[in-house]
C-alpha cells in the first residue's frame, strides 16, 4: 500500500502542476485553474465518483455509502495558489485526500457514510481582494460583491466564464452542496516547526487569531535638493522610525506573537523627491485572542504618539479551535501507524477555519522543508506526503466505516 | 516698463501652461512638449528672431547683433517638466528670458553681440532615465543611447517624431548650435531660502555636489503566519532600521547636508508575506565635496556592518562653481534696481551646471512660495517674476551692448 500511494500521489502531483521557475500561478478562475478543476472532474469520473460543481466553482467528488441518508465524511482543500506559488499548498489536500479515499475503498469496500472529496475554488485571496470565497460559499452560501482584480475584471464575470467551462464535465450542476458530517483537511504546514522537530505529522489544535492594519504616514512632499533638513516632514523617515519601533515592541512580546510588515508603498516614490506619504500593512497573529488585543493596544498608543500617522483596521479574525474529539481520534490514528504527531496551532489561515463554523473539523499537517511556502521552493518529501495521506485514510476509515 | 513686463509675462505663462489639478505634464517629446516648442517658434517669428532647431529638439531664437561674428549672449532654460509639475520650473527661464530680450531691444535697439534665447529640450529626467539631455547635447554634442521610457518607447524614436514636428516652423534646422559667449539662466529657487529671507532675487554661487546610491537588503521571503519571529530575515525590518540609522547620522552632520530616501520598493510587497527584498535610494547633497565624501564614508561603514545589505553608487556629480565675475556683475545689476540679492548655492541640479563646463555661466533665482516645487502647488508671485526678468535684462544689457 505504501509504494502504491507514493506512486499515485507523485504521478497526480506532476499531472496537476506545471514545471516552471515561476512556480504555480493557479489564481482563481484563470486558465490554469479551469484546466485543473476539469482534470479533477475527469479523474473523479475515472475513479467512479459522482461529480458536482456549485455556483462558485467548488468541485465535489462523492463516493456513495451504504447509508444514502447519512451526511458525507468530507476531506479536501483549495485548488487556487498565490502568484508564483508552490506545488503543494492546497493541491496536496485535494490529491492526498482523493488518494486516501481511493485506498480505503479499494481495501474496505463501500463505506457506511458517503465519502466526499471537495476542491474549494479559492482560499488565497491572491486574485481578488477577498479570501476563502470557496469555503465561505460552501459553509454560508454567501458570495462577495463588487470585487475587481488587478486587470479590472469583475469576480462575477470571471466566475461565470470559468464555472461554465466545468459544467459539461460534471455529473451534476447544483446551486450548493449538501452539508457534511465532518471535514478533515490535509495540508502542508507552511512553517518550520514539524521539520525542526523531525516529525512527519502535525495535528492542528486551532488556527491563530489574526488582525491586519494599514498605517498611513502623511508628510510633505518636496524637492530633495532645496529643502533644508530641519524643515522637512519626510514620510519615509517618520514611517521607518515607526516600523522599527513596532518591530522592537514585537520582539518584547510573547514568543508566539507574529508581527509582519510585508507591504509598504511610498508616494511619489522618486529618488529626488521627499516622500509625501508612506502606507504600510501590519499583520498580527497569535493563538490567544488576548495576546493579540494587548499588542493592538500598544500599537494604537504608539501610532497615536506620532501626529503624522493614522491606523485603520482591515481584518479581525478571532482564534479558531478545531474539534477536540476529532483531534483525539487522529492522534490515535497516527499512533497506530507508529507516528508521533506534533500538536500545534496553525499560523496560517485555512478553509478549515471557515468550515469549522458549521461542521466538526480537523486538520492534518505534513512538514514543509525549511518552513518555505508561497514560493516555487515549497517542498515536502514524498515519504511525508504519503504518511499524511495514510493518517488521513485512517481518520476517514474510523469515521465512515 | 514694469507693468508691461508683468502683462507680457503673465499672458505668456498662461498661454504656455494648462489649467489642471494634475499640473503640467510636459515630459520630453510628448504632445504637450511639442505644442509648447511649436508655440515658442511661432512667438520667436512674431518677435523678429531667427529660429533654429537642433538634432535633439533644443530650440534657439537668435536676435542679431551689430557684430555678426561675436558669439551670442545666451539666456533660457528647459521646456520639459516632471510629471504633475508646476507652472514655473524651466518655463519661467524661457519666457522671462524672452521677455528680457524683447524689452532691452525695444529700449536700446540692436545690441553689439547677438542675443540668444534657448529652450533646452529636457532637463528633468522624468521620462527617460537620463537628465540634462538638452544642455548636454548643446554643450558636448552627445546623446544618450538605449534609453526606454516606462511604456517601452525608445528615446530615439520619440525624439525623431517630436523633433520632425518642429522642422516646418523653424527658420533653420541644424545639427548643433554655435557656442555662446555666456549663459545666464533665470529660474525659480525651488526651495524656501529666498522666501524665508524675504528677498526677491537670488544669485547662484554654484550648484551642490550630489551623489545617489541604491541600497539592497536581502532577506528571506516567507509566510507571515507560520514563520516564528526568531528565525526571520525580514527585509522590511532590516531596511527600516538602516534607514532610521542613516537619518540619525544625517541629522548629526553639517546643517547644509541634505539626505533623502525618496524611493523604496519591497518585494513581494504582500501584507501576509515576510519581505524578501527591500531596495531604497539615497540622495545626498552638499555644496562642499568634502562634506559629501565624509558622509559617504560613514554610510559605507554603516552598510558594511549589516551583512544583508549592499550599496551601489548610481550618480556622482561634484559641486559646480558658476562664473564669479558674472555673479559680481549681476550683484551690481540687482543693486542698481534697488534689490538686495541673496547669494546662495543651488540644492537642485540645473542646465547651468552642464553649460558652465564650456561657457561662463550665471544663474538668477526668484522665490518659490513655501519652497514648493515639482508640484502643481509651485507658485511665484508675478512681482517677483517681473523683478527676476528685470535683473536678467540688466545683466544681458551689460554683456551685449
Amino acid at each position: 500500500m505504501v509504494s502504491s500511494i507514493a506512486e499515485i500521489l507523485s504521478s497526480w502531483l506532476d499531472q496537476f502542476t506545471v514545471a516552471s521557475t515561476d512556480g504555480q500561478n493557479r489564481l482563481v478562475y484563470n486558465a490554469q485553474w479551469r484546466h485543473n478543476q476539469q482534470q479533477l472532474l475527469r479523474l473523479g469520473h475515472h475513479l467512479g465518483a459522482t461529480s458536482a460543481v456549485d455556483f462558485i466553482g467548488n468541485v465535489c467528488l462523492d463516493f456513495p455509502g451504504q447509508c444514502h441518508n447519512a451526511r458525507p465524511i468530507m476531506t479536501g482543500s483549495h485548488m487556487d495558489t498565490v502568484a508564483m506559488g508552490g506545488k503543494y499548498d492546497g493541491l496536496y489536500g485535494i490529491l492526498g485526500g482523493l488518494c486516501a479515499i481511493q485506498q480505503i475503498i479499494a481495501h474496505h469496500g463501500r463505506p457506511h457514510n458517503p465519502l466526499r472529496l471537495i476542491s474549494f475554488s479559492e482560499e488565497e485571496g491572491s486574485r481578488f481582494p477577498a479570501a476563502f470565497t470557496g469555503s465561505r460559499y460552501f459553509t454560508h452560501h454567501t458570495t462577495p460583491t463588487g470585487l475587481i482584480d488587478a486587470n479590472g475584471q469583475s469576480f462575477d464575470h470571471a466566475r461565470y466564464q470559468a464555472v461554465q467551462a466545468l459544467h459539461s464535465l460534471a455529473d451534476r450542476v447544483v446551486p450548493t452542496f449538501s452539508p457534511a458530517q465532518s471535514f478533515t483537511e490535509l495540508h502542508i504546514e507552511q512553517g518550520p516547526r514539524l521539520a525542526n522537530a523531525h516529525r512527519s505529522i502535525g495535528l492542528v489544535q486551532g488556527i491563530v487569531a489574526q488582525q491586519r492594519f494599514i498605517v498611513t504616514v502623511t508628510g510633505q512632499s518636496n524637492h530633495a535638493g532645496t529643502t533644508p533638513m530641519s524643515g522637512r516632514q519626510d514620510a519615509v523617515e517618520i514611517g521607518c522610525t515607526l516600523i522599527s519601533q513596532i518591530y522592537q515592541l514585537a520582539h518584547h512580546q510573547a514568543s508566539d506573537l507574529r508581527v509582519t510588515i510585508g507591504q509598504l508603498t511610498v508616494h511619489p516614490n522618486t529618488s529626488n523627491v521627499i516622500a509625501g506619504e508612506v502606507r504600510f500593512s501590519i499583520d498580527l497573529r497569535h493563538h490567544d485572542d488576548l495576546q493579540v488585543a494587548r499588542f493592538v493596544a500598544y500599537l494604537s498608543k504608539l501610532i497615536a504618539s506620532q501626529p503624522q500617522a493614522t491606523i485603520a483596521s482591515t481584518l479581525q479574525v478571532p482564534a479558531t479551535l478545531l474539534a477536540p474529539t476529532m483531534l483525539q481520534a487522529n492522534r490515535l490514528c497516527a499512533q497506530q501507524l507508529g507516528l508521533s504527531a506534533l500538536e500545534l496551532f496553525s499560523g496560517a489561515g485555512h478553509d478549515s477555519q471557515i468550515v469549522s463554523q458549521t461542521t466538526p473539523t480537523a486538520m492534518i499537517f505534513v512538514p514543509s522543508q525549511g518552513g518555505i511556502s508561497h514560493s516555487p521552493d515549497e517542498f515536502t518529501a514524498l515519504s511525508d506526503l504519503v504518511r499524511g495521506s495514510q493518517v488521513l485514510a485512517a481518520s476517514l476509515y474510523t469515521q465512515a466505516y
